[in-house]
């Protein structure tokens, strides 16, 4: 099943994504089991992220290549970082890239597990239920605020810069994708999802050791690959099984 | 005015708070104005934290004495960075110390700032006024995972690492008053809470320049000294014209 969170007459509202119609939902299937209260056209759908967290978990170095790239040294066992919910926005939205930027402006494809039960001290067995579905996020990046700050607030956690989307889906083995990254219909990078350093259960093993994930709560994977964006460029995430995640990038200040 | 969350019969319920009953709300006092709907008794009050942040904000260096405690090189503007919801806990709740912490185990003092209104592209004057109002953090810290851990997950965001409250005080000037942090009912630490290196006003400036704040985003604003903690005693955080944070500190399987 594929569940979104469109905007109706400016209200967020779930739905169940069909080929031609959004199906709308009394509530939060993660937590409930709403009833459909009516439909939309699929075609002309905002699209909003598919969750708000309570809390956003980010992975950062998990892809061999990557790291390699990186000059970095492999992490011995899951470690997380964090990513902020003002940032967060839509399939379809824009990327807005502040005129203050310098340098390097890269989108990062991910994996995104999205949390459907309250755990602690989970087991492997455990983590795998805990997973309500699998959906997709672009870890935009300002590289040269990244290098000045002490932390990601600027190069990761700016208004518009964590596209999450377009939904949410339940039925896949999402380790046994394809992650596709392309700009203007071009590809970029081709990775296998699941060729992971420490995949996301054994991520969700190791963090309920020491905290409480809830529902809603996501965990990004990491990316194996970057590349660079421009304005007016549109960059398409794609996970086979999943969908694609689709963005144009505007300048601050300008629509394109 | 004081407001708070408490429990009642499991649900988190807003209150305002006076000398001998919190009167019970409608709904949050930060986005509406509602209604009393009943009472319950101060003295056997739960406490929960008193807001949920959409995004939980909080600064590192901010104070000049611990900067020159640290010896780091004092920030030449704002910089912020998180913490995880996941990690909160209310005023008379346990610290739980996790078994496996080794070495200093501390309490950090902070004042925190509430915001009340949406805001982006702030001037100082609209940031003033996107303050609700203001409550009391400890920001606790496992040192040894602090300086392991390639980010701050374990080490400061460990279930119950967080307490917060014991309420948000609306009428208060906050930089003007004194923060002091007891254990065992002996003093710790004494500060002006004001001698920051940048005030909250600069910092919502700063961050607004790049990110939209929201109702309920909270920002922990550091802390001048710190004291280590053991399980057994009860940590006080006091900011005069505010209120004072109590919390005991547990082992992890134990009462004490």
């Amino acid at each position: 099943m594929r569940y979104a969170r469109v905007s109706v007459g400016g209200r967020a509202v779930w739905g169940r994504v069909g080929e031609s119609e959004i199906e709308l939902l009394s509530g939060s299937p993660i937590e409930g089991d709403p009833q459909v209260t009516g439909a939309v056209e699929r075609a002309t759908a905002l699209w909003l992220p598919p969750v708000v967290p309570p809390v956003f978990y980010a992975v950062g170095y998990n892809y061999p290549r990557h790291i390699a790239h990186a000059k970095a040294a492999t992490p011995e066992r899951p470690e997380v970082g964090y990513r902020a919910n003002n940032a967060l926005t839509g399939h379809g939205s824009p990327i807005v890239k502040p005129v203050e930027v310098q340098g390097r402006f890269e989108a990062e494809p991910e994996l995104v597990a999205v949390i459907g039960r309250t755990i602690r001290h989970a087991t492997h067995e455990e983590a795998r239920k805990a997973v309500f579905g699998w959906t997709i996020g672009n870890d935009v990046s300002a590289r040269a605020w990244q290098h000045q700050d002490r932390t990601f607030w600027r190069s990761k956690n700016s208004d518009t810069f964590k596209p999450m989307g377009p939904w949410i889906e339940t039925d896949v083995d999402a380790l046994a994708q394809t992650t596709t990254l392309r700009v203007n219909g071009s590809e970029r990078a081709r990775f296998p999802t699941g060729d992971m350093v420490h995949d996301p259960f054994d991520y969700l093993v190791e963090m309920t050791r020491h905290l409480t994930l809830h529902p809603g709560d996501v965990l990004w994977m990491g990316a194996e690959s970057t590349c660079q964006l421009e304005p007016g460029d549109t960059v398409d995430v794609e996970i086979s099984g999943i969908g694609v995640l689709s963005n144009p990038v505007h300048l601050e200040g300008n629509r394109a």
